[in-house]
């Protein structure tokens, strides 16, 4: 029977394989970016044209890069099939169906970024064949999952393939999202053999899953701001996200004087500066992104403005707090204004936290690997979420980026901080197998 | 001879007339405002559905409204011309070719009211009428003017027609300008016989004039505020008008802490309160009116912000200060805020002053008509700015728009406040015309 100790005598996942393999996926389904900056590729500068990672979900170069993923098992014993939201299953049976799940996901946001989603995918691939290589009798199954068109990058809606398997997935309110092109979801995802009809029941797959966990590039500036390569993540930032609308008096810039003005754009700028006051004093993150004006000419007054806020904290109280605070400065700025004021709910989601084991794990990974035991909560959403949520003990691990960027085709990470990385999720991965066996019986 | 003692005696200017022809005109180029609010006309709420101006310069309303203006001097002997800028120019000839003007513009913006520029030219209509009336013989001619394209509401250049004839038109910079229809000025300027490469001969037309005038509602709330029906103007606020551009880092909004942001939204808000305190240090108006950023989505903090700052003054001196006040706060707050910042200048404009023996004679009439001797400046610009810079002697008459609204078919003024300005307005060019007759021997 495989035991932990088999760790050290076999052949554990290699590192440098699983760079290799990004770089070819990397060369195999990216596109060049027009103008775009000067780019490194793991962290070294790189004299070729800059090149976006083009693999959006539900097209071409997505399908291309499931189908050189799938040639990666040539001659493992794997077994792969796609499930009805279609996300892309690899496993290497154990001996019990029950499993071990890695994954994250191929596709990317158009001209993104070469390790978004494909580094938590190429090392699941890595360590299953590591675990092959090994040549030891698994306990439980271990499976490696392609998250179908995680990014919504091209109709909207974030974790489609993971929110089906959890069942957060509200197949209605997504049949008629509309792409550029004007075409409708369901219309596309059908010629992928995707039926929203029987989506849902992808979820079959949660009974067997007894674990599961993610790798990822970090999206963010903390790691490198604190000099740390890797790290453990506990959980998953709750959100609150809300649409300020404010209306107030359209008048010429030139006619009516300030006093007697009712000025939307100056009372939201009121409110963008104490919401970010607002998120200070709650050591929370607090961000003004979309904001709209009309009629947005030089020469008059706005009739009105809107803005949305995104609030995120790993404590539901200070969420609480945050949601309480906005509500007040919203509503006293507006009154001292003179504009009227209305809060749409954009997104409301509940902090999620990882199992205590598995982070334990996961931090004991990072402190071997890295010398330091760094434990941070991701403030992005991600698959993992989603496990969470269907009540799947999760952990995630992530990778530093260099500076801080993602969603972009200028987003990289060092070589030895991915190398790192997947020796990290290794170990992670070698500790979860005896423990999930453990579970599972 | 005529003199200024045949108006006692003779027929002056009726202003039911002005109002009747308002209304016709009303009616005749008017569109339903599909969802608009409920309106009233002279100052009575109205039971028709809601109707909005559609005398959009170069199209068929316009050309509507200009057959029909021509109409209204059937049977009285006036000349007819259309400059080679598109000005239509109606003219009772008196001894000598020299004249005053009085004119404004028949065009509108999509859904405009109903008095803003056609009041000033048919008030003008209805004075020649009077004149003609008197039977005495005119020292000077006497003309009205339609200027072509005031609104700019098409192509986005204002005072199109005035500015051809004052030479402020910079024809090859306006060609290429596009419609939303995708078509060039030039070409539709030309199906109305305006030849760009001709359209500066218009302004063979200074040398022939003596003084000019227009009456126009207020735009503004300050009559209303002040109960007042009518003003005289003594001059047109100066422009200077900034766009400023802010580059920050776009970064993830759950992943990049609030104290590691360069955040050009929230920087961009610190302005706009700053530039609102900026107007208020000195009595001039400050306007934040467009407004964008990018990428402009709830889960990012913006990498770009860009804004309109309209600042308005009476004073040359308190201009400088202003513009020397805006680069001083956007410096400081760029610098604060960690985010690279530019400025970028979109119109500037010295102020406007009236000729002071015209004011005295409009302040008089207004005195006398409304019993409150009111002198103010106006905000918005006008032709009558162009003809001061062609340094003819001008002066401008306001009367009370209520609620201060226009640019829009809610736009409306008190039937009496209409015809106490017309009659005012009779009075002024009543002393213009032997003023103007003194200055021309």
């Amino acid at each position: 029977m495989w035991s932990e100790s088999a760790y050290g005598v076999a052949m554990p996942a290699d590192p440098k394989r699983v760079v290799a393999d990004l770089l070819e996926l990397r060369a195999l389904t990216s596109e060049p970016v027009e103008g775009g900056a000067p780019q490194t590729v793991c962290g070294r500068p790189s004299d070729e044209p800059p090149l976006g990672s083009a693999r959006l979900a539900w097209t071409e170069p997505w399908m291309r890069a499931r189908e050189w993923f799938v040639s990666t098992f040539d001659g493992i014993p794997v077994e792969i099939n796609t499930d009805p939201a279609g996300n892309l299953w690899v496993t290497l049976p154990g001996a019990r169906p029950d499993r071990v799940v890695v994954g994250s996901h191929l596709d990317s946001v158009p001209n993104g970024g070469w390790l978004d989603g494909a580094l938590g995918v190429l090392a699941g691939a890595e360590i299953l064949r590591g675990l092959h290589r090994d040549g030891v009798e698994l306990p439980v199954s271990f499976s490696v999952v392609d998250w179908a068109d995680e990014e919504g990058a091209r109709f909207g809606r974030s974790l489609f393939g993971s929110g089906a398997v959890s069942g957060t997935l509200d197949v209605e309110a997504v049949r008629n999202l509309v792409d550029n092109g004007g075409r409708h979801l369901g219309e596309v995802v059908a010629e992928h053999g995707v039926e929203l009809e029987t989506a849902l029941t992808a979820g079959d797959a949660v009974s067997s899953i007894v674990s599961s966990a993610e790798l990822h590039i970090e999206q963010g500036p903390l790691l490198e701001a604190a000099d740390l390569a890797i790290a453990a993540l506990h959980g998953i930032l709750g959100v609150e996200r809300r649409l300020i609308r404010l209306k107030g008096q359209a008048c010429h810039a030139g006619a009516t004087p300030i006093p007697m003005r009712r000025d939307p754009t100056v009372a939201a700028s009121r409110m963008a500066i104490e919401i970010r006051e607002l998120g200070l004093q709650h050591d929370a993150f607090t961000t003004v992104g979309v904001w709209r004006v009309h009629p947005s000419v030089p020469t008059a007054v706005n009739s009105r403005t809107e803005f949305s806020v995104d609030m995120r904290h790993l404590s539901r109280d200070t969420l609480d707090a945050l949601v309480t605070g906005l509500e007040e400065l919203v509503g006293r700025i507006a009154g001292e204004e003179n504009v009227e004021a209305e809060i749409d709910v954009l997104w409301s989601i509940d902090p999620i936290a990882f199992e205590p084991d598995l982070i334990e794990f996961a931090a004991d990974a990072v402190e071997t690997r890295s010398g330091t035991r760094q434990i941070m909560p991701s403030g992005p959403m991600h698959d993992s979420a989603e496990m969470a949520l269907a009540g799947i003990p999760t952990v995630m691990m992530f990778v530093q980026s260099l500076n801080g960027l993602s969603h972009t085709h200028i987003e990289d990470t060092r070589e030895d901080h991915l190398e790192q990385a997947v020796a990290a999720f290794d170990d992670l991965v070698r500790k979860m197998i005896p423990w999930s066996a453990g579970r599972a019986t």
